[in-house]
């Protein structure tokens, strides 16, 4: 048996009591360790709480190896995941090898950011295609996160962009070397999202990002200690919002109810 | 103080440690009792697993009277919400009057239909804005739906249409009659929620929805029972789903993985 579960944003009781129980129960224990990683996070403390030795899962384990399908045919197996189960693709994959293997795979949910964000009072019903940003390269500086807001501006709806998390990657100095020293996590902050952003609407020109633009930033959303910050985008460029992850949105209309909500949270 | 509290989507062990915490250290708790209910909710059942008398919270309650903040200004009060916190927006007017009230607010999150639409294997960031279908009645046919799906699959997009819930709502008849009994609740499932989309189509004849289209049926999503069922909209208005929550998704493009994962619930 598989248990894929969320953990939800904050911190370790943020777990389901289900989810609690399927750990306890799971003879090894996965924590999905490649596309997102709590800021502080501390091996020891999570083996405690569990009162288990937990294997953190690197994406070569996960998607090159058979090692986790093979013990869940055996054994209950738990693979935890920040947040949401089903937020990456790759849990996607595994999910569909370890129903062709025969194994039963049980999906424990948990929030997300996709649905916390709500936190914020704007209307989950009222957003559009949500949206990643990733950090530029020289080689690489993706627009696509322009193109949806422009979208769903159009549309009247709210964009929730979700900013770039380097988890154990080398740097691209270094894999040119042919060198694959892990970097130390990186996490994209607010005011260089913006600054991505004016960079997009230098290039772009239409007209869809400016300095009075209103935003609302959000750090560790979800976490008793979450920030939420309203304001223009000129404004959100110069604020500290303490530590990782930091999201931004960009709304689009809004009812009094919203503004009403936006104004908790203006600089 | 005031928790806002998810309580997930299944089972009463849907709830966060975090969120049993903050209950067990309430003095007064409250189930929010009109915008969504479970539908095997035994009161008795709650309160035991607790160890709490539990208040049902009437719409009237929530919005119209001054009691939860009154308590919330001199002891710890829980405020239980099916799925997560900001699904609907009484409960952001609820969080505004409390702050203006000078209660401190604290939001434990959950998962929500949402995010745990991800199940189904469709990807997340290619979902266009959600949409809701009410019941239809002699006066009331909103064709908002109908506008949603087309919109979101002229961009590619899929669509999570939730199904109305009715909860504790007069009929119709007994209305005109100035009769207020509360009715039954009534849960829409997947046929009646099919109808109504061709009943739309029929009306509109933009060529959205024919019985050929795809769907995606949900059942008791993010629940150890659920049920995720894949087809065209034909063959998904004569299937027996079980239990209510029902949902509908009406995906737009789909990548191979996605395929992949829908062909896994084909009927």
């Amino acid at each position: 048996m598989l248990y894929l579960i969320g953990l939800g944003l904050g911190a370790k009781e943020d777990i389901t009591l289900r989810g609690f129980a399927a750990v306890k129960q799971s003879a090894t224990v996965y924590l999905e360790h490649y596309t997102s990683i709590q800021p502080q996070f501390i091996l020891e403390d999570w083996n405690a709480f569990f009162g288990k030795s937990i294997l953190l899962a690197s994406r070569e384990l996960v998607e090159s190896g058979s090692e986790i399908i093979d013990r869940a045919r055996q054994e209950d197996v738990a693979f935890l995941v920040i947040g949401d189960v089903f937020g990456a693709t790759t849990h996607t994959d595994l999910y569909l090898r370890a129903v062709k293997a025969g194994v039963r795979v049980e999906v424990i949910n948990n929030a997300s950011i996709l649905n916390a964000v709500g936190n914020t009072g704007l209307e989950l019903y009222r957003f559009g295609k949500t949206t990643s940003l990733p950090f530029w390269t020289s080689s690489f500086k993706p627009m696509t996160t322009y193109d949806v807001v422009k979208e769903n501006m159009q549309r009247g709806l709210h964009t929730l962009i979700l900013l770039d998390i380097k988890v154990s990657e080398p740097s691209e100095e270094n894999l040119r070397k042919g060198v694959s020293i892990p970097e130390p996590p990186r996490f994209m902050n607010v005011p260089e999202a913006i600054d991505l952003l004016f960079e997009m609407e230098a290039s772009r020109k239409e007209a869809v990002l400016a300095p009075e633009t209103r935003g609302v930033a959000l750090s560790r959303i979800g976490s008793p200690d979450q920030l939420i910050t309203s304001g223009t985008l000129a404004q959100l460029r110069t604020v500290q919002l303490g530590e990782p992850l930091h999201s931004l949105v960009i709304p689009g209309n809004l009812h009094h109810i919203e503004e009403e909500m936006l104004s908790l949270w203006k600089l």
